[in-house]
């Protein structure tokens, strides 16, 4: 089995081109396969703000309607994207800019209407797994933008963690999967004022004790949840870090590591 | 060798849903191997507009500025691009989105400033063939937005015509390739104020006697230009026609057929 490394960034790393260009030279110098999914950013915002296109946040995720999905596809999936990939370029690493559409990677279903109508956005079906080893195998590294499509030929906004979770899981079934989420803290903290208090390794158990006590709440529950269920389906590791610390997280240990 | 159909759109049909979705019919049930270059439409005029960012045109030319080169990445890399890949997903077409810096299938070089500054204009440098070929026999089918990317790792803005040109050329290496120009009339005409008065056939000579006499003038020059170059350089066949006749263009004969 081969390694693979599977690394999501999100806005916090887009929004600042000084840290994505650190970011972007601690990936590319990274050993072995690897593939990133990044999120978004406020540059979307900003464009809708500008193009007169209301943005709506109900519980951090953004309401896509029918403009906001043309939005959503220029930026993530042709600024944001093809920046990133011409950046790697630079760096010789031979990046390959992906939605879900590109090569039938991620299939997704525009979600049902409950109690939220959350527009164009997709819940993943399948990922092509073959498909992802294929460019890996020729060298190719992938960069997803979070973005998916319908059998019907939609193209629909997914949750960059969702994505990078689908995919490692799907990668896991040929390789040995390392998911790291780099985000804006060094880790997951027991003190959320006190950003040496990294919590090293979460297991399910503590996991649930740390909830119980109210030490991890709000959004850091739906990305642990993401990476739990990972774990529980074939991932080897999944790793919670500062973007600054991806090369010391991967090679020696920092951040949380989550284990099964 | 394989027989490879290399076709280019332009800003017409994509602006045009209907016309895009017959277009798109049209090269799904091509037979054989093919790849699509789009060019941009109107929509980038209109979300620079919108956005506050001044479209200057030079002979026809886009004058490509920062600002401006983050809209056209935007429109024609990602929205215009994806909406494409997914409708021929589903139209069973495994289509994969490119700009030139994805998989560095186009390198090119900023435009050197002579009597008129471009900007991030890209000059095409090198096709990876290669990388191309290794797409199509997994049976993908590239379609590529006008842009490319620089060495440094600079987005380039790039003429589409030149584009699919460029493509067609370097792919002859390692194929039987047509190019097929799709635009707004029914060939190259001898009355451009009858559409009928298509000419079937067109040499070099022929080109230059059309040219002298007046017949043949403005924006067809540089797009014919483009055309016989490819001819030149090892191309099969180049065809000019109508969106709306691709298929029969390419399996019966219909436009302007070009030969050396």
């Amino acid at each position: 089995m081969d390694k693979l490394t599977v690394i999501k960034i999100g806005g916090n790393v887009i929004d600042d081109p000084n840290a994505l260009k650190r970011f972007l030279m601690a990936f590319a110098g990274l050993a072995g396969a690897k593939l990133l999914v990044h999120g978004g950013g406020k540059i979307a915002t900003q464009v809708a703000d500008k193009l007169g296109i209301q943005t709506t946040m109900v519980e951090g995720r953004r309401i896509t309607d029918q403009p906001m999905l043309d939005v959503v596809t220029m930026v993530y999936g042709g600024l944001v994207n093809k920046q990133i990939v011409a950046k790697l370029q630079a760096l010789d690493v031979n990046a390959i800019g992906l939605t879900g559409a590109d090569g039938s990677t991620v299939l997704a279903k525009k979600r049902p209407v409950k109690d939220i109508d959350y527009g164009m956005v997709g819940d993943i079906e399948e990922v092509d797994s073959g498909q992802i080893q294929f460019f890996l195998r020729q060298d190719l590294t992938p960069v997803f933008a979070p973005i998916t499509y319908s059998a019907a030929g939609e193209l629909l906004n997914t949750n960059a963690d969702t994505m990078a979770s689908a995919i490692a899981v799907d990668m896991a079934i040929h390789d040995n999967v390392t998911l790291v989420y780099c985000f804006e803290k060094k880790g997951v903290l027991k003190d959320p004022t006190d950003d040496n208090s990294v919590i090293n390794e979460l297991t399910p158990a503590l996991y649930a004790e740390y909830k119980a006590a109210g030490t991890i709440n709000k959004g850091m529950i739906p990305k642990l949840d993401n990476a739990f269920k990972a774990l529980e389906n074939g991932v080897s590791k999944v790793i919670i870090c500062h973007a600054d610390e991806l090369a010391k997280a991967v090679n020696q240990g920092a951040g949380t590591t989550l284990r099964s």
